[in-house]
């Protein structure tokens, strides 16, 4: 208990089925992460937070030690914000270019990533956000990430989340700035 | 006891907060419905069977009465299905006539609207199950129905459900077949 009371990085078990998500908190943390695979159910919402929240509940009644769960959404300008959280099952059905071209067949290629993480002990919880916003462009690029990496260029880069390498990826995206703020408020 | 047995319409309560599907029910049915609005959480997913299946069970915890719930979704084809049960939230996010302008965009109108109802009571389930086939259009048209019907035109029709009359919108409506599946499993 001595050792674990000294980490700089507070003792928590990462609640993610994404071996993605799991290897980016590493690489941002700088330090190994407990983790543990439980599918989670989700509930609809485009509440990212109420998402979370529920989310959370479920983990600790599961997992029953302090846990971090997280929740990533894409907001397309073009719906006016939608899928938001729901983004996985639209990169589900028609891939991460279909998510470009929809924007861009509306005219309106502009779009927020945002990461929420969620601290729990049971008692205390510790909220970060991340928000990066950036444009959707096509065709995909690069071989680097996951999901929608490879259409989604953040503002201020010429290349995508999918042409960047982990740090630079990590600098400017939602997940690196949700983790930074979430330990900012630890 | 045996007046119920006598009924024709099976007796249960209608899990629904949405005023529109319990008109149609009223309607299809040619009988009262009993309902209760209680507001269930969905499970994020694509598969219509899935979200009612975890509805149900919910439902029958807190109900705990012979019971009926519901679920329908839009699949658009330029999407490969997508948004499907999620379509709620499509709507609520960009409109019925943002939802036919992302079809339209993506130069593919063509959607398949399903709808799913199951029965419990605790012990035995029956579903039902109806689709219609049909090609979202703009603009919007008609002041019937609710949701997306003024840009769903069915196959074979040359009006938008928003546009056909309660019975003539049942009788080619994913609902309206639903509700006649279920009772034909009875």
């Amino acid at each position: 208990m001595a050792d674990r009371d000294r980490q700089v990085t507070p003792s928590f078990v990462l609640v993610t089925g994404n071996p993605g998500k799991l290897a980016e908190a590493v690489r941002i943390l700088g330090a190994p992460v407990d983790s543990i695979a439980i599918d989670l159910p989700e509930i609809q919402s485009l509440d990212l937070r109420a998402v979370l929240e529920a989310k959370a509940d479920e983990a600790w009644r599961r997992v029953g030690r302090p846990l971090v769960v997280e929740e990533a959404g894409l907001e397309l300008a073009a719906l006016n914000g939608f899928p938001g959280p729901l983004v996985k099952w639209m990169l589900d059905a028609a891939g991460p270019a279909g998510l470009a071209r929809t924007a861009l067949a509306l005219a309106n290629p502009r779009a927020t990533a945002r990461c929420l993480l969620l601290y729990t002990d049971g008692d205390r919880r510790v909220a970060g956000e991340g928000v990066t916003t950036g444009t959707l462009v096509l065709p995909p690029r690069g071989e680097h990430g996951f999901g929608w990496d490879p259409v989604f260029r953040p503002d201020g880069e010429e290349r995508t989340f999918g042409e960047l390498e982990g740090p630079a990826k990590d600098a400017v995206s939602h997940r690196g700035r949700a983790w930074r703020d979430l330990m900012a408020r630890w």
